[in-house]
């Protein structure tokens, strides 16, 4: 093997177990607080939303990893603990002490994550209560349940794990995300909580953990909408035995490669599981002169409501991805442009030399209405390629929003 | 009067007349051929799109602007000329040559505008027949007709003219304008044209165009798609007799007033009849330090989905509006914001001080079902103060937006 993907999640890696169970925030026993726990004090490393109103929970998060340690994350959806002034603060600190408590820790080395709706006050008294239960389900198993009490308007979960050989040793890093809506790109538009037990340095686990988000969350927009509160947190415990990674060497190259694997497909997923999404869009842009530049052609692409809807219709109006090429701001030669569409039930080439391209509007329609779509955007002018990645835009995204409080 | 409001368009300043046929580009005998002319050479001035793809119509309109003089305008709906090539360029050419011949002036004083579906070869044969019909048909009366003729997915004509006094003359300007989809800010996201008979210099003509689109068109935004097509153009013949405007002295303070205004009613008619739209947002964004900033916060606001789906089910969710706020970039003290909503219904406050404010939600659903709403956000930290204005994101959008090459 080099990496092979195995069932599991969180818990897959030596030494972690979680939990998700139901407090109540978002009733009918709908599961909503989660909790994963090392065995002992892990290296970790955060990425977190540029938003500029920032959720309580990320707040005591970041100051719980200044020392780039931690043991355990608890997590709430149903309600996203932001924009709820001083109150909000302490309520994050308290799921940290009462989780603390239980577990015979350090408050300091918790961490904490609240996702849901901006603006209500947590019902803190509701997760006190269910801490207890919390900790005594943690288990082997509780990826699962986990995985299951972070989703809102998701309608998968989003788990994951993947086994790579370090040094003649066996490691695993596992993963849970949610992301649905209120997703774009800007680093961390969703929670994603990654575990692993290889021993590695604080300062290279956060290295890679920012270089493979650049390369994957980074590239995603559901709306455009940029959250408050999202983050990616990982903990690595360093179980697996390797030697531990202190420098940019073959096994650094390794572990970063597998969390840039692991990343982009939770990334594609939640793409794909954008609110009321009926297909993934992946937009690749090929040889442009700047990386930079050609993940702004992609996200601008990906973006465009106008695109959106017409990847619903299975409509292959390229004017539109040309439009939205156009306002990117990015300088190019049209003449040197080729637009084309993909999927698994072929490529129709529709733009070259500046002029349309004569092709089948049956054959076009017929390779958008697969479930996983590609736009391929060859401006044959460089050396840099990159991949975004969105989702169309539907009836159901205006029925999921429109309505009172989602 | 200072400004008075009355029935026309275009014609309505003296010596133009304008014609609006059908020559078949839009099927169903829908007019699509629209032509303004005055009787005398007139200054002009235009604001382009900044989309890096520029319809053929535009670079024409551009070309033949060099001299900031022009006769006449010829347009068509029904597609929009654009990524069709050189051949594009030379058909935008001839609808210029066509009119000219017909009406007998030359060619360089057309101004020619397309709108419609991108990368579809015109079909300039329809036009080339149309032209004379076109021409015949021009009347003082003719401003209705052209303003259906530019019409594509508006419901409602955008068609208004003022009378203003200067130096004691009576002027008039007109207007006539189209824009539903594709619309978002950075000039000039629909076709707008606009006539007076008022006598100034092509210099300050061009200012007080250039100053009136900034706080006008370039504060709307419907879907976030910037056109590669739209223009404003302005001509203006001297024949309302005013001493010549030639320095921005009073009588050019208010011709920019009355522009201003002008402007801003057709570019709440665009906001508010965006495609699928039910209703206009205005966001009122108060006291920030910097105007460019408050233009940044205001956009941010009125582009988010979250915030137009919100709207759609009258849903006064504003945890939507901070997010938005706080993904703009705009540093801001979150403490000194107050955020209300208000409509002619009333006005609620719903977050102060940093905190969520209690209010009654049946009040705020009753507000938010007008047709005209407002999201007011004043930062309490500044005297600088814009208006922006979009509309909601409803099931229609998708509707027109997702079938089959609309």
């Amino acid at each position: 093997m080099k990496f092979q993907i195995i069932d599991g999640g969180v818990t897959s890696p030596e030494g972690f177990v979680s939990s998700g169970i139901s407090c109540g925030l978002k009733g009918e026993n709908l599961k909503d607080l989660a909790l994963i726990k090392s065995t002992k004090l892990c290296n970790s490393a955060g990425v977190y939303t540029k938003n500029k109103v920032k959720g309580a929970p990320l707040l005591v998060t970041k100051k719980h990893l200044k020392n780039k340690s931690a043991q355990a994350i608890i997590a709430n959806s149903g309600n996203a603990n932001t924009c709820t002034g001083e109150e909000g603060i302490k309520n994050a600190e308290q799921m940290c002490e009462y989780a603390a408590k239980e577990l015979g820790i350090e408050s300091d080395n918790v961490l904490v994550a609240s996702t849901g709706i901006i603006g209500f006050k947590l019902n803190i008294g509701a997760i006190k209560n269910a801490v207890p239960e919390l900790v005594k389900r943690l288990d082997k198993q509780g990826y699962n349940d986990a995985s299951k009490a972070i989703m809102t308007t998701d309608t998968v979960q989003k788990t994951m794990a993947l086994k790579l050989e370090i040094s003649g040793k066996t490691a695993t890093i596992g993963i849970m995300a949610k992301g649905s809506g209120m997703i774009h790109p800007n680093m961390g538009t969703m929670l994603s909580f990654i575990t692993t037990d290889i021993n590695i340095s604080s300062e290279l686990l956060e290295k890679a953990l920012k270089e493979s988000v650049r390369i994957s969350y980074n590239r995603v927009s559901v709306d455009g909408d940029t959250s408050t509160n999202d983050m990616v947190l990982i903990l690595a415990n360093g179980l697996a035995g390797n030697p531990v990674i202190e420098e940019e060497n073959d096994d650094y190259k390794v572990f970063l490669e597998a969390l840039k694997k692991l990343n982009i497909k939770i990334a594609k997923m939640i793409a794909k599981d954008g609110e009321g999404a009926t297909k993934l869009i992946e937009c690749r842009v090929l040889n442009v002169p700047d990386e930079k530049e050609a993940e702004i052609l992609g996200k601008s692409v990906i973006c465009s409501s106008l695109v959106k809807t017409a990847f619903f219709g299975c409509n292959a109006n390229w004017g539109r991805i040309l439009d939205a090429v156009g306002y990117s701001g990015v300088d190019f030669d049209i003449n040197k442009l080729q637009v084309s569409m993909e999927s698994s039930k072929g490529n129709v080439l529709v733009f070259k030399d500046g002029e349309p391209v004569s092709f089948s509007n049956d054959k076009a329609t017929d390779i958008l209405s697969e479930d996983e779509v590609s736009i391929i955007l060859n401006f044959n002018s460089g050396s840099c390629s990159v991949c975004c990645w969105g989702c169309d835009l539907t009836y159901d995204y205006i029925k999921i929003n429109g309505s009172y409080m989602s």
